[in-house]
């Protein structure tokens, strides 16, 4: 028996359990749903489920020597890696309907037991060297599970009759939500205030990070203040009454053709209906709760919005520095909502606390979970940043241009997927992922 | 018992007949195939199910005060009747996930026992408004099913695979066809010579014709002559090869940009394998039979090849001229080829034939059925022509511009629904029909 | 002294007139005016300058064996002979600053020059081979002076500043026209008969006309009715006023797609201001006359206007047999107007007059000049029609597809370059030519 | 007197100067090269002489009460600033023939001539408001000096004919530079070393900066190692050569998709003539000079070729670390040369040097003037950045997103406008500006 018998057994279970998941999240859907492709950025179901296990079979099982289930899959589920091939069209993929949901699904089942078998009976030598593949597709394979409720979110949008990812009330392997609107009003945004000196950010850790988390490196911050929860959808919706979309001196210019352009006039899936505002989620359209973080917003208007409370938003350094002491505790894809959900009401008064606990209760709410956050950071490599070598160093390192970084997860990520180090990242117009923001403010070192 | 009671029966059976069929030909598809819109002129399988419904549910049993079953039905699947109001996005029909397949197939089968149960039972001043509609609606599923095919060619085409649409040498209730490429060189083009004179075009007979095939007039029509076949693929690849395609004096203006822009060097569906051509066909790719009638082309590139060959494509009045005595027989979609077959060999020698027989062989071949014929005529109203009124009168008349007449029923139109008077109509970029073309020549008067 | 000498002077002197009236036409642009290309389907003044020239250099002194003055020129002022060889861009010629305008006047100077020596001096075989295309060339040459006009009105139309082609009551070598809306009310549209019958149209006669309008040829033509007059501006904004814009039933699918996509809501040109609406002339911004045609509409507001008005466009054949046997007698770029005017009053109560005089007074009114006339024919080639040979049979034959004959001629051609079988044409979205319509009944033979 | 006198007279001479100087590097165009906006990016050289009058008449006379001369002008030479109304559409300034090139000469003199006597007419008070926007109008029309002549470059480059904005030979108010390709090899490219440590960058001196170049403030910097010298022609056509435009790996994504996309093989204006590379400079077309900077290169080709070098972009921490010492000396507009130039041997060996002067050799070359040097920071706002207040707080503030920061000046840039703060800044496609770039290199602390 390998020394390595445990490591192996817990990378097959985590695994199994991602893979299960996927297959899990996908059960609400008819045969159609899976080959919906809204726009180029999002994929079909379909080709998420396809495309996942491409990755295992390219990069796991392929150094092993196993030969691909069939050739044509290479340059049909491989997404963007020049280095192992052409590869179709991207905003083609929802033309796919060969190989068909069976072929897929078989697929996914040849390859898993193909890789679990392999993981048994490998070399320790070949297990060193396969296993952080494994855990890096299993990490990949947690992204795409997001992108698929993300994407899929996206193309009922477009049908007129709004249809909803799960029959009302019943969620995917977890007790319903408590119903919306009945949470009342969230504690007033107040700010938690960071004194300036050199910190280290970055992974530094053992166990799992992308290499855009690193290297860890040494950085000087300004003091600062960071706002204790996120913004509500309450709080949006008067910068929109208080014609937020209209005034361009709260805008960054390319943000203002970009809100001109596509007619932005609210955030993406909210829709006036009889004279009030509704929000399309996965349990279909609602209406919006005030006390719950805005959501879809794209960084113009995060940006916008700060400008318009006298703030701004905070960068990735100060966002870090204040998540990285912190439980990673928050509204993940385990709760059930795949919706983000107004901050826990404070039940006792601050003022009767002790002082530790008064500390505590200053400690920033919602930092992990229910929203990605939008920064001001621009996606670059943190200082001696090396790509992995090989077609993975695709994964990251080239993307780091025209994007801003986003923190913390979403409701609908896995926790076990978080780190307060993880750096997500999009263009600025993008508006389709779960994405809020909290403000942030400059202070005088005091 | 109803005095129309043998009309009913009739119409009650055709309707049957063919509400049937179109499910049968898509008897081939998986769910995800019925999604595919490869472009905005085509559409979903499964759209075609549902708005061929909606046409019987909405121009039948509306009148009739028979309320939709599905409200949202007459939003979603209004193809373009402006007087029944607004409509889905045509572009986005592919993203309609919902309703689901199993609800069109039972929208189909609700509408279908509600209009049998109808046309019993009602009176027989109804009957008398209700069946010409009817008689529309079952001309226009038949065209729907046309397009279900192309449209479903042209999907397929879009993915690498390059999937059949049915199973090898399987056919769709019929015969397997011949094998292709066996067929030998059909006999040299040659043609045919009409006098000049006054004539009569366009539909006065009893029975059905769209309203655009009338009213029937007189024309004076100059000596010409008709080429007796139609053009083949081993002609076009001759023209290919001696460079018809990077020869702008050959082309109108707008052919040469089209064929520029679109990158075109033959004809859609062509692609070279291992230094020959072949075909995307019904049935898979095949190669390419020199026999057989050039398919998939544009009016542009019909009109090149016709400058190519020192000739020019016939006029509608022409082809009409010609066709009008001529019985109703060619490859039709009851065949079962499902795509263009060479023209038969003359099994005797015409010299050894009596003079009638003589002039029976000089009768041209291959007017109905295999391809559609572009004519070089522009699709305009016939003199006098008034469209019917209300929303029908949407269906012909709106499109006479910057379209051309193409005649005769291809490999894919059902021989019932075919008429020497029938006017097709494309734009000259189109080239995802059947569609092919024969030769045409002046003549002096003899 | 050559025998063709009386010829040879009058085609010297054609020329020569010719030649200075395009150039007059630019006397009021200021350098930078030259430059202005609106849009890819204008072009600039000063390379119309340059490339009727070149059309002369290329195609009268080529073959005479005259090097070019500058051999880029050929590649910069081809406009789309193919067989001439390679081309600029069309779109990109508002970007040739350079050759300069000085430069371009000299060009035309020199090939002036040589031209005027080479026709007093070259042989009578010579002489007899290139008559026919220096009077192309002068043909060729009116035509751009009527693009020259539309084109920089179009582009003065982009300008916030809306400038006048020319100063207030100056005309290009003419006396003012009289002041706009001072000419009553037109009397109401009537409609004049002809019987059915055989007829023959196109060009048959001596002297100059384009290929396209010919061969003569016999037609049979049902009996029909004319409007005695162009529809006018106040009879159209009675149909804006009535919704015509906004009613989709009296438009073609084409163009209801076309006047959404470019929201057109008027004719081009067309301003509201203040509450009531101005026309962009070359005079500058005018009050609408309600009795002047209207014009710069596109063929499918023609149309539309027609089905609203419960008639139809004519046809080419019908215009022509109209207009066959009245004096080439109208609104032409002599009159100095440059903008369609009312037509004249009757002075006399028709019922006073004799009838002969009534029958006189029957014949339809404006039909040549003022504006360009849609008509319902598409462009499509006579019957037996034969562009002419080599690079000049690319002059009209390449262009019959997806365009609309209009007839008669407008305020800004000169009479010289009109006849009645001149067949114009241009797509049906076109509308900055100065294109306006009559309209047209069927009726029964009486 | 006033006690700013001095102040006046230095401020009025330097504001004349500039002016002059703008209308000084019009001189060698004609009427029609005003005209020219060969993209929306770019301006005509009318609408630069325009508006940077505007901005006086706006910003400094408005202000003072003095109405526009043209109310019109306000909305026909308004670039981006919202905060002073509606503006005509950027990208149809080519269209505006009207007002002329001599009433927008007389514009600027007149302009010229109210802000010069107001200049010594005003109130202390006034005067010290005032200045600051005057000092920055002159800052401003200095940067349309340089767009003035990219701009002109990039339209010229359109043109078949390849002009030259000047003869050959002859340049504006300066003596020739010396003839190209003769300099040698350049010195072989090495790097120079800086110690980790906090530094402190941003502007914090007298006289004038740009908002965006402060607040100076403190950060921390690992060590690294700058390229002594800018990469030249020579080395950019080894990366040619050696397939740089055809290996995806050496590209950011965003950087492979523009390449293909638009079809970059080479740096812009580079094109192969008869074996050999050219470029287009603004004395026509030239042999490429090897030991010249590379220049016209987008973000994204800059950062490829880093990435084939083994190297990196550097920062723009980084860069004024290393600038922040150094004279301000360099290859500017006013060498005349127009174009950058091979850095200057070194003359005397460095060994025969005293110790401070290798070290003073070891100092970078090249890093103000001749092109304007990529970093790899996103153009994002220092810590505790506030734009102004006003309408001028829309001059860089609103565009701090999706652009790369560019720093030291170009061949192109006046002197007396440059600073080691400097952050000009544009998108990463962007070519047309004279960009280039040099290499950096992490280190370990030593």
């Amino acid at each position: 028996m390998p020394s390595t018998a445990p490591q192996r057994a817990d990378l097959g279970a985590r695994f199994h359990h991602v893979r299960r998941f996927t297959e899990q999240l996908c059960r609400p859907l008819c045969p159609e749903d899976y080959m919906l492709q809204s726009m180029p950025d999002a994929s079909p179901a379909k080709w998420h489920l396809a495309h996942t296990t491409w990755f295992f079979e390219t990069f796991a099982l392929g150094p092993l020597g196993v030969a691909p289930l069939d050739p044509a899959y290479g340059y049909l589920f491989n997404s963007y890696y020049n280095a192992v091939g052409e590869r179709h069209d991207r905003k083609s993929r929802g033309l796919l309907s060969r190989p068909t949901l069976e072929e897929v699904y078989r697929y996914r089942a040849q390859v898993d037991e193909r890789l679990t078998q392999k993981l048994t009976t490998l070399s320790e030598a070949r297990f060193d060297e396969l296993a952080p593949v494994i855990e890096l597709g299993i990490q990949h394979e947690q992204q795409h599970q997001e992108l698929l409720l993300t994407d899929i979110k996206h193309a009922f949008a477009q049908n007129p009759l709004r249809p909803s990812y799960r029959p009302p009330g019943r969620i995917v392997g977890h007790p319903p939500a408590a119903p919306v609107g009945q949470r009342g009003t969230p504690p007033p945004s107040s700010f938690i205030f960071y004194e300036e000196g050199m910190s280290e950010i970055g992974w530094a850790g053992a166990g799992f990070a992308f290499d855009n988390e690193g290297p860890r490196h040494r950085v000087y911050q300004a003091a600062f203040a960071l706002g204790h929860r996120l913004v509500t959808s309450g709080e949006y919706l008067t910068f929109m009454l208080e014609g937020g979309y209209q005034r361009p001196e709260l805008w960054l210019s390319d943000g203002w053709s970009a809100a001109r352009e596509h007619g932005w006039e609210a955030p993406l899936y909210w829709e006036k209906r009889d004279g009030r505002f509704q929000s399309l989620t996965l349990d279909g359209l609602r209406d919006i709760d005030p006390a719950e973080p805005v959501c879809h917003v794209s960084y113009y208007e995060a940006d916008a919005y700060a400008r318009f409370a006298g703030a701004r938003l905070p960068t990735e350094v100060e966002w870090e520095i204040a998540a990285t002491k912190l439980p990673l505790e928050g509204n993940f894809v385990e709760s059930g909502a795949l919706h983000p959900v107004a901050v826990a009401k404070a039940t006792t008064p601050t003022a009767a606390r002790a002082p530790e606990e008064a500390s505590l209760a200053r400690a920033p709410q919602q930092l992990f979970g229910d929203v990605w956050e939008w920064t001001g950071s621009a996606y670059s490599p943190y200082p001696r940043y090396r790509p992995v070598s090989g077609a993975l160093g695709e994964y990251n390192g080239k993307f780091m241009c025209n994007q801003l970084v986003l923190r913390g997860g979403s409701c609908i990520s896995s926790v076990s997927h978080l780190r307060a180090s993880y750096r997500n990242f999009f263009p600025p117009q993008a508006r389709w992922q779960f994405s809020g923001f909290r403000l942030a403010r400059d202070e005088s070192a005091r």
